[in-house]
């Protein structure tokens, strides 16, 4: 490619409204261009990354035996009423209307069209396994899209469909799927982590999310860097953080905490630790039964220091539908105002749920249920009953112990950028997707699901590498891999001679390099070409051909390095091999 | 490819639905599959042939120094009402409203947003000319939509957007592309011819369109086989069927013609040739002025055996905005029915707007302005006066005088999948989309635009090149350009051995090959083949390897070819090359 046949547009500043790093140097680098609120048009430089991250996505699908196709942007609602989907989803599905007034979902995914698709065109056990795939446009009509391409409305995604008879097949499919997002992470050339996950509202029974490592990531990944462990913050299992319970040492003790309704608060007023408090979250959960509302109430006790754990929760034997209580229901079932709530004295219709960690506490610190007082010197068995649950409520934090007992945890951040999912048989059988096994008779198909956000890749790929003077890709993802830079190319017949030459070169051993026949001061031409993080460069000028030589310079190096001109071409394929 | 790593689905009949021989065959191919009406699922097979079709165009637009990005599905409503396309498109255009109540298009093409990106990106002279273009999913909301991906909604199209400082450059841009367009269909191995056409609609001042022939094409063709000229039926120029008007040799005389409201039943009745009678047609314009409607009577004369060509008729002056006459207009303004009307005894208010055939037509037949009546021996200038308007008013017929003056016209059916337009400063205008000149003052682009129907060019190819067994695919679009059938490859170890050597070749050679090893019967796997279209196959059998052959045969050969084995590869690199 040359410069002048291309479109390159730099920026100074990037727009106010660009908050993180990625979002600003994509804008400056002429990457993206905002059309309206998450909508952005994909500028040729944009493009070519874009381009590059699909290609490796394709190999690697094809390679693990699935079959690419296309499925349509606009589709039925019927099909999304069969899952019940077109009601579940909300806002964020885009729904559209045709000129005869039938009903559409601009498509977030594609699960009912690929089971529709599967349902007509499978018949017998001896068609499976199968695996679609499909990278195509996507739109989720995001509240409050921002970040640039990481949180967009219309996006591009990569998303497969395995279907299988059994659920040792779909598990088989799942692991193949697993490894190609490894192969693909490793030939992105990202610092990756697969993490566990919890299936959440798509249902079935296990899925990994796949991050790309940044301290700007807005997710809390937990692995244990002695073992294979690693899940993310939702799925993560915390274990107690003492292994046995202490005996008791202290006596109960009613300690006035005038306006200390926090742990924190309590702490610092008694001059003890805060891993010694307790809090108490009041819940209540609604059931109807016999057109009457029926109301349970829990008490959830957590380490003062400890997050609690949402999903967790809702993970607990009826507590699926909780919500917190009133302040109106505190009074009436506690007797007391929230912030000196606690155990002991506790009774029905009060069930106690204690995480694990609090569970093993002695001489712990807990509301009184008496406003402006607490206790201390707590002790289960001795001062309160036992809880009546005791279940992992709670967000691990670093130095817990990993679940898998080979170490301890500890947390990065990260940017999720693939998914897969086992889905079992949670689509099949709502859509009626079955097929005949051995035997003769119908069954549901064993589905599972791939996604990878092939736009967000790239924000992610940048917040993983960048410097103060922009972006630095990795060679496989970069919009070029070599940029050639002469130096006065106009007044110089021995550069102009060079640089065609090595252009020549460049492209004949199928480097993707572009040169920069511009024109443009050398300063100016660094700054754009560091800006866009083209990841090797060369410099061609009259001063180092005198003695025969080239300036190569890494993006990442902080000198250049002087090659003489019959080696560069050997020297910059090396480089592009590391 | 190895066909049991593929998907293959062939159906022996194709739906009711399906009405033309493209939408039949890639139905039964398993090409596509429908999922609404206009709206197709792209199976792997007809995504291979689309990808085929990507490729090239890519190819040859950036050969032509056009910069590939690529735009968004979903466009804010603010800027199509910059043009004013936001009102006139109706219900074509898909309108969207997201979750805030903020409307939206689903882009059919996007003038408007490459207007808007280039307006903030280009300031001066030395940035122009440029070219950009996408290749993207478009939707139309057709009434009907029809034909398989002949006339769907959602489809694919390449659409490049040209800008340049002046008409002279938006000229050579415009050849640019029109050359590129020509490599483009002949790599595309289709017969096809480029016919100038009407800007209609979206203005400007030049346009081809690029047809692939076929007999079942819905738009006819004009061109002259002994000189260059070729138009489209709407744009095509009729010249006077003889050149000069004879002079008048029969008397006037009113003959009864009972219930002969039409040219061909007059002529019937009178025994006399369709061409010598004149049809007439009438005609109303309403303005406003002053808040008030007046309304302006045109009569139109055509030739009996000729048809009317409403967009000639739409640039004769003051005819922009014509509709027909209603038959209480008719009875008001002639005292007559419709059926009997005719020029002779009409006056003002009445316009009088000749074909130029008719204008040099003497001793004619026309209504006599009298239900029941028509006049023979009709003469201009004796019975009635000379047209006050003479205009090319009607469509062209074979053997027509080109209006080149080289020959005679001839007629042949096309499918329109490229349309190459000059738009000159339409939309640069409407949007304030300017430069600065060499002057330093602000100037409009000169814009063009060029579409290619990516998804209608495999039902184009299709009507063109096909026979009882199905699709014929020009090797450069098939979806595999060869296919390797062996024959019983579970029970000789022969045939297994020679098929995966050829087959190993065939991929190092850098063919496009699949290999069908799904074990099915000869007639069956055969039969796949030639419905899919693959040009090339060879079949690989233990009669054939015990004299040392293969067998060839191109799709449309009648018989196969026996080949030694050594030679097959360099066989069917030689067809391939053809």
């Amino acid at each position: 490619m040359r410069a002048s046949r291309f479109f390159i547009s730099t920026l100074k500043e990037a727009p106010a409204d660009a908050e993180i790093v990625s979002h600003q140097l994509m804008m400056r680098a002429g990457m993206i261009k905002r059309l309206g609120s998450g909508i952005y048009t994909y500028m040729p430089i944009g493009l070519r990354v874009i381009r590059k991250v699909e290609a490796i996505v394709r190999e690697e699908m094809n390679r693990s035996a699935a079959v690419e196709l296309l499925m349509p942007l606009i589709q039925p609602a019927e099909l999304w009423q069969e899952t019940g989907r077109w009601d579940k989803m909300g806002a964020e599905l885009l729904r559209i209307k045709d000129r005869h007034g039938r009903e559409f979902a601009f498509q977030p995914t594609a699960e009912e069209v690929i089971t529709d698709v599967v349902r007509s065109e499978i018949k017998s056990y001896r068609q499976l396994p199968l695996n679609f795939y499909h990278i195509q446009t996507k739109f989720r009509d995001e509240r409050r899209p921002r970040f640039g391409l990481m949180r967009g409305r219309e996006f591009t995604m990569k998303d497969a469909y395995s279907f299988d008879r059994d659920l040792a097949g779909m598990q088989a499919s799942y692991q193949i799927m697993y490894d190609a997002y490894t192969r693909i992470f490793n030939r992105f050339g990202l610092k990756f982590r697969a993490v566990a996950a919890d299936n959440g509202a798509i249902g079935g029974s296990g899925s990994h999310e796949f991050h790309v490592i940044a301290h700007t990531g807005e997710d809390a990944l937990v692995y244990c860097p002695t073992s294979d462990y690693a899940a993310n913050m939702e799925a993560a299992e915390a274990l107690p953080a003492t292994a046995e319970r202490a005996a008791a040492a202290q006596a109960l003790s009613k300690v006035a905490t005038p306006d200390a309704t926090k742990c924190e608060l309590v702490a610092a007023q008694l001059g003890l630790p805060l891993s010694q408090t307790v809090k108490t979250l009041a819940l209540t959960v609604e059931t109807e039964k016999d057109g009457k509302t029926a109301k349970q109430y829990f008490m959830l006790l957590l380490r003062g220091d400890h997050e609690l754990n949402e999903i967790k929760v809702a993970k607990v034997a009826g507590l699926a539908d909780h919500r917190f209580s009133t302040e109106e229901e505190i009074a009436e079932v506690y007797g007391c105002v929230p912030g000196y709530l606690g155990p002991i004295g506790t009774k029905a219709p009060v069930t106690v749920v204690a995480d694990r960690t609090v569970a093993n506490m002695a001489d712990f610190i807990c509301g009184a249920n008496d406003a402006g007082y607490h206790y201390t010197g707590a002790n289960w068995g001795r001062d309160v009953a036992e809880p009546a649950i005791v279940a992992d409520l709670r967000n691990v934090v670093e130095g817990d112990a990993s679940p898998d007992g080979q170490g301890v945890l500890t947390i990065e951040r990260g940017i999720e950028v693939g998914h897969v999912f086992q889905l079992g048989t949670a689509y099949s059988a709502a859509m009626k997707a079955t097929f005949l096994d051995e035997n003769g008779k119908p069954a549901p198909l064993q589905m599972g699901c791939y996604g990878i956000g092939i736009t967000r890749i790239l924000g992610a790929a940048i917040e993983q590498n960048f410097d103060d003077k922009g972006i630095i890709w990795p060679t496989s993802l970069a919009p070029f891999e070599l940029v050639l830079c002469p130096m006065g190319m106009d007044r110089s017949e021995a550069v102009k001679q060079a640089t065609e030459q090595l252009y020549a070169e460049a492209v004949a051993a199928g480097i993707d390099v572009i040169v920069d026949d511009r024109g443009l001061r050398p300063g100016q031409m660094f700054a754009d070409w560091e800006l866009i993080g083209v990841p090797h460069r060369v410099v061609i000028g009259d001063r180092g051909l005198k003695e025969g030589n080239l300036e190569y310079q890494g993006r990442r190096d902080a000198e250049a390095t002087a090659v003489p001109v019959a080696e560069i071409l050997g020297f910059v394929q090396g480089k592009l091999a590391q």
